[in-house]
């Protein structure tokens, strides 16, 4: 059995799997992310050459959150310090002795997600993930998406609301902005600040200084109205940007991974419902099945060891 | 020399054209927009058996403003009153002796553009069209995107202002309703209804009922302050759905075509200034050109000349 190496690189952990022809793990890594170049080369490097040892894994493939380019370059990444103009991919070349590829952390998500998960043989998916921020990976006929430089599916980053909140790329009113695990934060927050959220304060222990959206997520779970209304906001806010997308890529299928998917259908029903009233000529057209990552925090990994099996003929 | 047939319906008029293997045109046909089902089969039926009659034509394509699926079918066409579910593919079949096909107006525009206009050459491709609304075409690696059933290229159904006005839809802020030509017909009643746009009203001969986005365009380009401050509001909705668009799809460049591309640069330069600003990492990748479509109005019928060749061989 031939192996290959997934590493998955977000803002707040490095996950590397050692993958086999069938998809199985077989072996992994799991460390929280580094700052910086140096460190998160260092990372990388440590994580495939112990996999290859392992495992006789004989190419790797790394994902990571921001844009990458054909050469493997983080042009920028907005979630991980440190990361700006860096040649992660001709740094892991020069040390390490199996080839390696960098592609986009979501890119590689969408790659597992439709090689062994959620969308599974579906030719037109459209990976939204929803945590801290939302990222996003793209598979168009059947192939990953990558744009003419390498920048393409940067789903999180365009305009839903212009006189909204400002978005961690500080620009205003970005999907990003009013949709993910950040501005759910933000909603509990303000809900707690305007007086209200007992139930959303409850959950944090009595601390209010402490709430945050998995407080909120808590709270709707045992059926506080306010916190059921946070989440409808949220999940409007969620349906807003993805019936754009629906209506400039008309996928057969939405897999959401991410955090906030472990809310599970409190979270997507009303994403659902609220997709299907902002779809476009939504009653003429098939419906498009929102559907939870299958591989959860695997998909990445999963997907940039699929992705590393071109390397390895 | 083997001629094909393009048609272009939009939401005021039709044009047909028999273009030659060169993408030369050998004759035409241009009437105003019919309304309803009926009415619209007649006039392409008419179109293309004249030009067909005329030149030999052995196939057609028609374009059209709206939602159609692979079978031809418009599902929805917010544009052409009297369009919904309605089997135009099945209708042209069965009363024209040539084969046809039918396609989104946008996605034909987008190849003739690729074919013969401003996008010669290029493989990842966002035409815009500009006129009454918005609509677009993708070339995504060198081929027309249609998306999982046909659907996909919806670009100017995206919401870009939550809390803005209403599209023609029934969505509220969607890009086509702050960033098209009926945006600035509004912006232009607007001004007017305030007490300004004094040069504005002057361009409409001073009938102050009379004015429209024409009229903008008039005294923006004869140097008038408020005109051109319209104009660059005008632009910046303009840069701030294309800077989405290009953060989700990475393309090699824009081409924007329609009714607003009359003006120029006096409207594209704007666009160019607000889509650096707008555009994700802009200073860390490459720029992505703007250029007005080469082809004018002709770029869906040329376009649906070019693919109707798929059906001649």
């Amino acid at each position: 059995v031939t192996a290959t190496v997934g590493v998955d690189v977000g803002g707040t952990k490095l996950l590397a799997l050692a993958v086999d022809e069938e998809g199985r793990t077989i072996a992994h890594r799991r460390v929280p992310s580094a700052q910086g170049f140096d460190a998160v080369v260092a990372d990388v490097v440590a994580a495939i050459e112990g996999l290859a040892a392992e495992t006789g894994a004989v190419a790797a493939c790394l994902g990571i959150a921001g844009m990458v380019d054909p050469e493997g370059t983080v042009a920028f990444a907005p979630n991980i310090p440190g990361l700006r103009a860096a040649p992660v991919g001709a740094a892991l070349r020069k040390r390490l002795p199996i080839p390696v590829l960098v592609d986009n952390d979501a890119n590689v998500a969408a790659v597992g997600e439709a090689a062994y998960g959620a969308a599974t043989g579906r030719e037109h998916v459209l990976l939204v993930t929803i945590g801290t921020g939302i990222g996003g990976g793209l598979v168009l006929g059947g192939r990953v998406y990558r744009g003419a430089h390498g920048y393409g599916g940067e789903i999180g980053h365009f305009t839903v609301d212009a006189t909204g909140p400002m978005c961690a790329c500080g620009e205003r009113g970005h999907w990003e902005a009013i949709a993910s695990g950040s501005a759910l934060d933000r909603m509990a927050r303000e809900l707690v600040a305007a007086g209200g959220g007992h139930a959303v304060v409850a959950a944090a222990g009595g601390d209010r200084t402490a709430v945050d959206g998995t407080h909120v997520a808590l709270a709707a779970h045992l059926g506080d109205a306010e916190a059921r209304a946070l989440l409808e906001r949220l999940a409007d806010g969620i349906a807003l940007g993805m019936a754009g997308l629906c209506n400039i890529l008309d996928p057969e299928c939405v897999v959401v991974s991410g955090g906030l998917v472990e809310m599970g259908n409190l979270l997507l029903d009303p994403v659902r419902r609220r997709l299907a009233v902002h779809l476009e000529g939504g009653a003429f057209r098939p419906e498009i099945p929102v559907e939870p990552a299958a591989l959860g925090e695997r998909a990445g990994a999963v997907g940039a060891a699929v992705l590393a099996r071109q390397l390895a003929g």
